[in-house]
Parts: C-alpha cells; sequence; structure tokens
C-alpha cells in the first residue's frame, strides 16, 4: 500500500497547490475575502480548486479501496491519471470553462472505476 | 471492514451523483462556469452537493473509526441511515430550503455518533 | 494508532462545529439557504468552514500516513497543533479577514509536514 500512501500524497499536494494558486488569484484580481465572486479569472480558479477538493472527497476512499481489495500497483496507476486528468482539467478551465469536460471526464472516469472497482473486490472478499 | 468499504462506495457515489445533477441544473437553469448563482434552482442543487461533501470529510472517518474500534456490522447500519438521511435532505431542499432541517438532522446525528463512538472505542483500546 | 484516531475525531468535530456556526450566522444575519452571500459577517463564518473542509481533506490522509509510517505519538501531536492553528484562523478571520494569514500558515505548515513526512516514510519502508 505504499504506492497508494505516495500517490494519495501527491493527489493531495495537488489540491493544496490549487488552493495557494486561489490565493494569489485573490491578489492578482483584487478579489478580497470573505468575497469569493467579482472577477471570472478569481472565479475560474476558485472553482477548479473547489471541484478537485469535491473530487479528492470521492477519489481517495476509491484509491485505498481498490487498492486493498484489488490492486495496489493497478490502482496507483489509476490514481496518476486522475492527478494528470485535474491538470488537463484545469488549463482547460482557465483558459474557457466551456472546454473543461475532457479533463472532467478523465477524472470522473478515473473515480468510478476505482470506488466501483474497490466496491466489488470488498463484496467478493465478503462473499 | 468489507461492510465498512460497500457503504463507502455507495455514500461517494451518492456524493458523485449529486455532483452530477448539479451539472444538469447548470444546463437546465442557464447558470455558466464558473458562476455559481444566478438562479435559486440552481443554487439549491449546488447546496445539497456541497453540503453532502462537507458532511462526507466528516462522517467517512467516522464510519472507519466506528468499524474497526466498534462494530463493523452496527457502524454499516448507521451509514447507510446517513446515506437515506441525505436523500430526505435532498428531496426537501430542492423543494423547499426551509424544510431541510429533518434530513440535515438524520445525517448530523449518524455522523456525531459514529465518530464519538469511535473515539471511544479507539480510547478504550489506549488504555 | 489510537491516538491518531482520536486527533481524527477532535479534528472533524472542529469541523463540524464550524458548520454549525455557519447556520447560526445565516439566522442572525438573515442569509436564507440557498443564498451564501449578502452579509459580510455571514461569509466570513462561511469561509472559515469552507476553508477547513478544504484543509481536512489533505490533513486526515496526511495524519494517517504519518502516523503509520513515521512516528503516531508525532504525528498527532502535530494533529492537535492543526486543530489549534483551525481556531487561532477562525477567531483571526472573524475579526478581520486580513489578519487570517498566521492561523492559516499553522495549518498549511502542519498539512505539509504531515503529508510531505508520510510520503517519505512511505517511500522508505517501499526502498
Amino acid at each position: 500500500m505504499e504506492l497508494i500512501a505516495i500517490v494519495t500524497g501527491l493527489a493531495v499536494l495537488q489540491g493544496f497547490f490549487f488552493a495557494f494558486q486561489v490565493g494569489q488569484a485573490r491578489v492578482k484580481h483584487g478579489v478580497n475575502a470573505p468575497a469569493i465572486s467579482g472577477s471570472p479569472d478569481f472565479e475560474r480558479a476558485f472553482r477548479v480548486h473547489a471541484n478537485t477538493i469535491e473530487q479528492l472527497v470521492i477519489f481517495l476512499p476509491g484509491l485505498w479501496m481498490f487498492g486493498y481489495y484489488v490492486n495496489a500497483q493497478v490502482g496507483a496507476g489509476i490514481g496518476v491519471l486522475f492527478i494528470i486528468g485535474r491538470f488537463v482539467y484545469r488549463s482547460a478551465y482557465l483558459g474557457d470553462p466551456k472546454s473543461r469536460s475532457a479533463g472532467f471526464g478523465i477524472g470522473a472516469l478515473t473515480m468510478v472505476v476505482l470506488v466501483v472497482g474497490g466496491m466489488i473486490g470488498a463484496g467478493m472478499k465478503l462473499m
């Protein structure tokens, strides 16, 4: 499970990096806390971060369940795809929010494979 | 702990389903990303999802702690109640946000029982 | 790992307490759901809670990885610092959002130490 732990670390550090960029966008676009709107560019960075955190809440349990009940190396590989998908999502969203589907899709697909695969693995061990 | 893993999978898939519905509400009510306001109906779906993700962050550690330190079958049963409570919360909130208390209460109560129960179980093992 | 579980429980209960205060701020400042803006005081309580939940998503995996791969007692101690940092953050933010840096910094630093430390610990076990 060490590989799963390392991919977990990379994924949450990515989330923290996106948070850091929201802080930078606050300064750059003059959106003072507690406001979360007022500049479309700030709002894009804000939504990229928020969406990533929301997906981590689904992704991380799936990653560990898949790694434990199915296969840790395959799970870690799918986890790396998730992280890449989040960078693709971010680049697309910052450029044009309408183009975010592909990056979103990679994240969503890997997430569902991990969660459903982990549930099947747990279910088979139960039987 | 397989039962706990399966309930975890169901809970995060519910969170993902609510996210999917936010996307649908964006299209239906014409709220283009990165905006998160402008239509009360969209905002309701948005808040149901956001509140569910926030509760998952508290619920999931509680579920695993309770399952591991107290009882996995009881923990899984309480976890299913949490998921039902979230559906009740969603139906009520989409109809009239003022009526959301009952569904919120089920989620909050199960969450607190899992977290506090898990802490007591861990504390007793420590002594 | 019982100490890690207890610190986890304290951290998520703190998150739940902040959520409860958002509900109180809704009533006090007349911000009816699903609105999340309209009163700067409400928005401050709202952002304190949202930021805490976002950090928990990064903090909790780090706490468990550090506790398991490095040292559970040291990890639990750093975890307590994180919780204290969140109270400092909240007090500062509610008073004046511009003064939130110190409390934010404690949370961010402890979070990074836990995540990076846990990754190094996992990596060393892998080799």
